[in-house]
């Protein structure tokens, strides 16, 4: 695997398809814009599928799970072993995302890049012990750089394997204790701006608690700024395995053609890096919800993302882009099988 | 039927089945809190079912389409005549609602309560024949008092029916050139605001015409100022047939035990009167969205109502109410079928 496969073009969308689709949105019994954003989801759909009649019947799910070294800092109100404990509720079908993947006839499967806490062989689950979760970003780099390749790869790998299902949607899902907290640090980095402006309370933080999370990521960004040159050493530095994981996801998404929903804060820090590491790939990326999180709309805005959902959403696992499937499927349905003016016979406005 | 029928008393929510449910939702596997709304929501409709497990399968749509009088202003940009044609479309199964309602898998009944351009008899439809349309309320009252009384007990009606073939969630849509108009009208005297700040362009009028209905609706609310001294007049003064229905609608929801999902600007306006007729109906209303048109969110502050999408939709048809159906299904599914702690051996947070 070449280590910039990252930088291979990217798929262009259709706009022979979109011009199609766009004109069938003004012919439907229904005032011109009126489903409002569906309307442009439709059209922006045909375009990644290359036809003018879109459809989202075959979801793959991956949720990609790592530890985070700085959680030696007490940024989380739940200890590590929670990480490996949830791979089990994914795959026995107790989380949110099982309940939501088997709602949805999605496709769900599981990556274990690294637990703090080791655990056996798990049915169902595809353990890739890239380490015991990632360093602690206070004292040094969170990956290596072979980690980092690693962790890209079994993203795109994971991608890769949706594609040969013939998915036509793909969901990222991350699940690690401490991973608002290196999201938060990748955010400060992307943005540029002061760690106050984006840190939340991830699972449940008090403001005492909260407060020590924005030292311990001000501390890492000042160690680390000198060498926090360009996304790809900032995603070393500060990132996660399963960060790394959703952003190699989401490039190898744009490279082969398949629409990614990006799912909450930490989902849409991986989509900001993985914009800067191919800009091409943001036409592949759909936004699924504004979140809890306070940095959550601040990355958004800077992906010039618009969201489908504010629900105050702040579970990870890909569950807030689950929640949102049903919009887009019925958004392609609403496209396809409404009659037009003529068909109905329903006089357009006026002149 | 007992001419004040609506003021009988509204069921109440049963509130040992909301405790249970709230304690459940703090034993899920998931940070308190972090499923946002959706968490509110399958405890409300706990409350509202009677049980700690609510599910939400079998949904019945009501479209209630009326004529206003109004339009002869000139306050649309559709031709009247589109009203008994989107008629047609429901029941053939071209328009937006008619493709929701079948994939939703949900009852559609459409209801004539009265065109201006008569039709005759269309399969599917149910003709009410209240009068051409209501009449133009910049001359006279709106609506005669029989009329109001006939289109209340009309959208009684059709929520009985959906009672008896055991629905679990009711929606009313609306059909009608030229219903904004009225809408804004009632939504001016119900949050005593001027009528340029809630007034919107509808299915899509131009500046100059918007300033014409700003207009044509000053000259109404001045002309029958001193009539308006309750709801019940400001209903049958301004509204229209298919208004009064679904205010009629929403109160026998709540004193059937029916939860209602509230669709649009129209359909808000007929719930914000059904509050201000019979308060106690309110907790039977769920809200589904907040619509392109700028009154809508202005209503929905009076109604303190938490709507679940924002997506700029503005058809009606109860269709911004069938999109949201999915996210109450979901959250019926997450709140019963996940795990709890204890059943996935899953650590809580620290104490």
């Amino acid at each position: 695997m070449n280590a910039l496969w990252w930088q291979a073009p990217c798929q262009a969308p259709d706009q022979a398809a979109m011009q199609q689709a766009r004109e069938r949105q003004q012919q439907l019994t229904k005032p011109a814009g009126s489903l409002g954003q569906l309307e442009q989801l439709a059209i922006q759909l045909a375009g990644l599928q290359g036809t003018s009649r879109p459809s989202l019947e075959r979801l793959a799910i991956s949720i990609f799970a790592g530890d985070h070294g700085v959680v030696a800092e007490g940024v989380s109100a739940f200890p590590q072993a929670v990480t490996g404990q949830m791979l089990g509720n994914f795959v026995a079908g107790g989380a949110a995302i099982s309940v939501l993947a088997r709602q949805l006839g999605a496709s769900l499967e599981v990556i274990d890049l690294g637990l703090a806490v080791p655990m056996g062989p798990l049915p169902g689950v595809r353990h890739l012990h890239l380490g015991p979760g990632t360093a602690n970003f206070c004292q040094a780099p969170a990956m290596s750089p072979e980690q980092l390749q690693l962790a890209l790869g079994a993203g795109r790998d994971s991608l890769l394997r949706a594609a040969e299902q013939g998915a036509q949607l793909f969901i990222g899902g991350e699940m690690g204790i401490g991973n608002t907290t290196a999201a938060t640090a990748l955010g400060c980095w992307l943005l540029d701006c002061p760690v106050a402006a984006l840190v939340g309370s991830g699972t449940g933080l008090d403001q005492t608690a909260l407060a020590h999370k924005t030292v311990v990521i001000e501390r890492a960004l000042a160690r680390h700024g000198p060498a926090l040159t360009d996304a790809q050493a900032a995603l070393r530095y500060l990132g996660g395995f399963e960060i790394a994981a959703l952003v190699g996801a989401y490039l190898a998404a744009a490279q082969r053609g398949i629409p990614a929903l990006v799912d909450g804060f930490i989902c849409s820090v991986a989509a900001l890096l993985a914009v800067r590491l191919n800009p091409a790939c943001r036409d592949w990326l759909l936004f699924a919800h504004c979140g809890a999180e306070p940095g959550h709309r601040h990355v958004l805005a800077a992906l010039q993302a618009e969201p489908l959902l504010q629900l105050g959403l702040r579970l990870g696992e890909g569950s807030g882009a689950a929640l949102a499937v049903p919009l887009l499927q019925l958004a392609c349905r609403l496209h396809n099988e409404m009659a037009t003016f003529a068909e109905a016979a329903v006089t357009g406005r006026a002149p």
